[in-house]
């Protein structure tokens, strides 16, 4: 454990992660939130998240939190931004740096454990009102998700193995919070590249079955190294 | 001042400012250092940052740093990163979170006043070696700006209010770190309808004066909020 030999201002750090993912049957895109045990906010909603330990980094204890708080593990977390306004917490002074991560959803079944009654994914849009200024660092989360969906590819995190063209556009509508027209997104997303078509055909649909994708991996790693403008 | 209650794992967290601007004449990327007055690293060279206070938000505490150790004010600060890997700061657990600014080097000479022995312009490539993490905080900030490069206009912020395409090559090789095509630049370049041709020449100088721009204002808020593809 470090020591600390001089404190001015102590202020208690803490780190919250933002989970998102996707449910393939849904096409919806969900965030991972777990039900507090304690005060303050017992019983509300919230991100997963919790105090920085004196001997871990702080991606370390965002790593920590989100593995005993909902049991995933293995998530790739990228730094989000730091949240740290004069009363965000009733506490006292407590500065979050909030972390994100895509992840798919059926390879993660979250588990309530430490400090959180129960974990479980929400859709984005029907999201109960969150504890703290979670509210606000998820808000900051979809916005860095829309960003990046400008200049990148996004979806291979989110998305099954096995595709559908309307889960694709399903996910990019999600993000951009508008519908897009159908024949200009086929055409934008096809010409990158980027997918693979599988031959195959979507199972134990009611409607006309649909042709399924994968991600040409390699192409999707040149892309995200190059960058590109995917332009609406 | 905000009150703590409850101080789990009590931490000091400080504000670092990567402070960028561009020196007209030699075209050259310089970064403003501040020199320790205080232990640990008296004497070196660091970011003007320090500790963030009970009663300010980590903006707030950034952009009073900046003004106290070199007296530059009115900067347009963007949080870069946060700094927290255990024992960065030999003082005890000190997390820092990093921002960023692009400023106009000729409007700002800094001064140096509290904690701070003195305040400079370094060429980033020839910065000192500096205290604590800084070096490392100084990559990150580079790291950025070469993302951003690709997918917003820059120099509006660095250059002066008129300036000649070679001045404005130099800032993109200087980011990218390497040279690039001179025809190909400009093609690129005036392509994008950035730049206003001003039908002036440069002054003063021994070569053949070159050709004086400025930047479109509306075209280059349309472009970043828009985003391009700058392809190299």
């Amino acid at each position: 454990m470090a020591k600390n030999i001089f404190v001015p201002n102590p202020t208690s750090v803490t780190v919250d992660c933002v989970v998102f993912g996707m449910d393939a049957r849904s096409s919806d895109l969900r965030i991972l939130l777990i039900q507090r045990e304690l005060e303050p906010y017992r019983g509300r909603w919230a991100l997963p998240g919790g105090f920085v330990r004196f001997d871990e980094s702080l991606a370390e204890a965002a790593r920590r939190e989100l593995d005993e708080e909902t049991g995933l593990v293995g998530v790739f977390l990228e730094q989000l931004f730091t949240f740290g306004d004069v009363g965000r917490d009733p506490r006292g002074r407590v500065i979050s740096v909030a972390y994100y991560a895509l992840v798919n959803l059926d390879e993660h079944n979250p588990q309530a454990s430490t400090d959180a009654r129960s974990a479980a994914w929400f859709s984005v849009a029907e999201a109960p009102k969150l504890a703290f200024d979670h509210q606000g660092i998820l808000q900051t989360a979809l916005a860095r998700l829309k960003g990046k969906l400008r200049y990148e590819p996004i979806g291979f995190e989110l998305l099954p193995a096995k595709f559908t063209l309307s889960q694709l556009q399903r996910l990019y509508e999600t993000v951009l919070e508008g519908p897009l027209d159908k024949r200009n997104f086929r055409k934008k997303v096809l010409s990158l590249g980027l997918l693979v078509d599988l031959n195959e055909f979507e199972t134990g649909v009611a409607h006309r079955a649909a042709r399924l994708y994968r991600f040409d991996e390699t192409k999707y790693k040149q892309l995200k190294k190059k960058g590109f403008l995917f332009e609406l």
